[in-house]
């Protein structure tokens, strides 16, 4: 009777342990976030510092001027400094990082927050030193222009964070 | 030494178990869905048929021109045929869902989905018949006006999906 609860319990524990490696599995193979929001390419960038992946999801001339993307830093990659003369929202969908605009202190954000950024208000927005950091960027009123780049967040900057 | 694997065994999968149930209980309690995004409020409107919630995160008259919040429809639940003048994007954060344009057939929608809605296109969004469904909706261009509101989707038209 021990013997076969033992078996029992023995078999239930294998089929918990390979149904949680099968979940991650899933989302590693298709490149995505738990999210649901694809994790796209590499991008090639002096705009960017560190590693930094971008899903462009729609970037359109069209009666919406709208251009969004989810955007994927890993771990202390960042932005420039930058400003958009539309404005911008992030909406955060995983990991921790940073909001900072110019002069103002930095904001720790995590899945679930957003952020408004006004038009032309120069900040910068990236992971945290230990972990990624996923967001949908929502670039708005772009018949106003694309975002206009500025210097790299230099490691002193980023290192100063509080 | 058998005993003592049994025991080890038995041990261990109160661990995954009482794990996996901890994990649920967050979500629940917090009032997020796994997204991440609060899921606010239930909404009393007869511009919505069924139980629908809202976080709204942002709904300004400034200089973004954009109204955005979480939305979270009940298995069946949807909203009235309308129309934004700006247009509207929507990120799909969890469940599965339809959008469906007037005249055009309507659209499955699952996590990490997203719709561009012309400006002044007349449609509907909401639950598939056997889920939840949850979107951020971005107003664009909200200085055009805000949203159409038009007549409810029929048991007719909502059980006419193919």
């Amino acid at each position: 009777m021990m013997k076969h609860s033992y078996k029992v319990s023995l078999f239930l524990l294998i089929i918990l342990i390979a149904g949680c490696d099968l979940e991650k599995k899933t989302e590693e193979t298709t490149g995505q976030s738990a999210s649901g929001f694809a994790k796209g390419e590499k991008i090639n960038s002096a705009n960017f510092t560190g590693t930094v992946w971008l899903n462009m999801m729609g970037a359109t001339d069209s009666a919406l001027h709208v251009s969004y993307g989810n955007v994927t830093f890993e771990p202390k990659a960042r932005t420039n400094w930058h400003s958009h003369p539309g404005g911008q929202l992030l909406l955060i969908t995983g990991g921790k990082g940073y909001y900072q605009a110019l002069g103002e202190p930095a904001r720790l954000l995590r899945k679930g927050d957003n952020v408004e950024i006004p038009p032309n208000v120069v900040h910068w927005h990236g992971a945290a030193p230990d972990s990624e950091f996923s967001h949908i960027a929502v670039s708005l009123n772009t018949d106003k222009g694309g975002a206009v780049w500025l210097k790299p967040v230099t490691e002193e900057e980023y290192g100063g964070i509080k």
